[in-house]
């Protein structure tokens, strides 16, 4: 059963400033929870989960320590849930630890500057993964990585692409001996690029594109080809066919 | 001036059975207002737009009939808006009117089996419209072309992209003289694809792909090969990297 505190605790968490102080995220859905619980690199710290998920995983509940499993029937689901629909089961979870550093040289990352929709975010995690790019840096103007909206976009990404929040510019400057490609509107063909396995992709803001300071250390600027009449593409779409021909 | 029964009418087209009653639907925001203003094969019902956005566009308002401008304040905006952060302007619109009948032959067409989330099904859309498809079949079950969500993040190719919803089994039938090609996760390297000219691309459900009869009714299996650990891609994504190469 559901108390009072476990309820306000849960609510709390939908602002950043708590999820920092305490070190956690919130995740939710049958999917993305049993691929979390899964993960090598991240710890639950309390599951929130209805008899029929239960039922459904014995030998994963067997598994988990009694004191952090709380039965939820799905009115006390609906109190909890981030979604329109609730779905089975919640988790909070310790954010993902990671070994080694974010690098720039001999592999291939993903720069955003400003992603805001937090949907678009989640997505461009969960194409990187499709894709094998086990980095991602965010200018801190991007959307929360661990805001609700993107652990569930990213459907358990968030576990295998390491995220860096840092100032681009200084990021570029300080790896200025890898390859830069931005994608913009007026740059050269990307069918025309051939495969890379070094480099770091630039994709910007959803209206406003990439900040002209960035767009200056691109040393590549690459388009995808408009054929029909949209003034542009989607950020996350936008980047999985980049990726999908550069990699 | 806003009234009460204005707002009580706009509030009212957030349901699908009304909308469909009066044949409109509403946009939001600058980028998409304007897009959808200039299209030919859209009308204006009803225009809220605040003094700033009348201000900043006093060619396109004096070529409206005064009758349908109310305008409105940030505060009356917030009340009829579906937006998280209204944006300046709402207006209603007839639904856009296309001269011919979808076809299948001598075009590349997208077919959607119960795509349910509104803002992939809008991103589709856009998608489409940049790489020049004109057409999109879609399923019954597919969310609503014309709810908030979907007109949104269509970003205007509403105006541009013909939507068809019917029976898929049956448009296939009909259509059985053009190649058709089915997103799947076990198909052939799309990648060994070349470019095409006609046909039909199948993209499947969120969670469940494509369901098994339109399977069958595949000419060609592709698959957009994995080179990381993300279970699937995002369906809009997906679209994306096969328009992208096939187109």
């Amino acid at each position: 059963m559901l108390v009072k505190s476990q309820v306000k605790y849960i609510q709390s968490l939908s602002q950043k400033k708590l999820r920092e102080e305490e070190g956690v995220f919130v995740a939710e859905g049958p999917k993305i929870i049993n691929e979390l619980l899964a993960a090598s690199n991240i710890d639950i710290r309390q599951l929130y989960a209805t008899e029929y998920w239960l039922g459904a995983h014995q030998a994963l509940h067997a598994s988990l320590d009694p004191a952090i499993v709380t039965i939820v029937d799905s009115k006390e689901l609906e109190r909890i849930s981030f979604l329109t629909t609730p779905n089975e089961v919640l988790g909070i979870f310790n954010k993902p630890a990671f070994n080694s550093p974010v690098k720039a040289k001999d592999c291939i990352s993903v720069l955003l500057d400003t992603i805001q929709d937090p949907g678009n975010l989640g997505t461009i995690l969960r194409c990187a993964d499709w894709f094998g790019i086990t980095q991602v840096i965010c200018s801190e103007e991007c959307s929360d990585l661990f805001s609700a909206k993107v652990v569930q976009s990213s459907m358990g990404s968030i576990s295998r692409v390491q995220v860096l929040y840092t100032e681009p510019d200084a990021f570029l400057k300080k790896n200025n001996d890898v390859p830069v490609y931005a994608a913009l509107l007026d740059g050269t063909n990307l069918y025309d690029h051939p495969k890379i396995k070094e480099g770091i992709i630039i994709v910007g803001n959803e209206s406003k594109g990439i900040r002209p300071s960035l767009i200056g250390k691109g040393t590549h600027k690459l388009t995808i080809p408009r054929k029909g009449n949209a003034e542009s593409l989607n950020a996350a779409v936008a980047t999985g066919i980049i990726l999908s021909h550069l990699t």
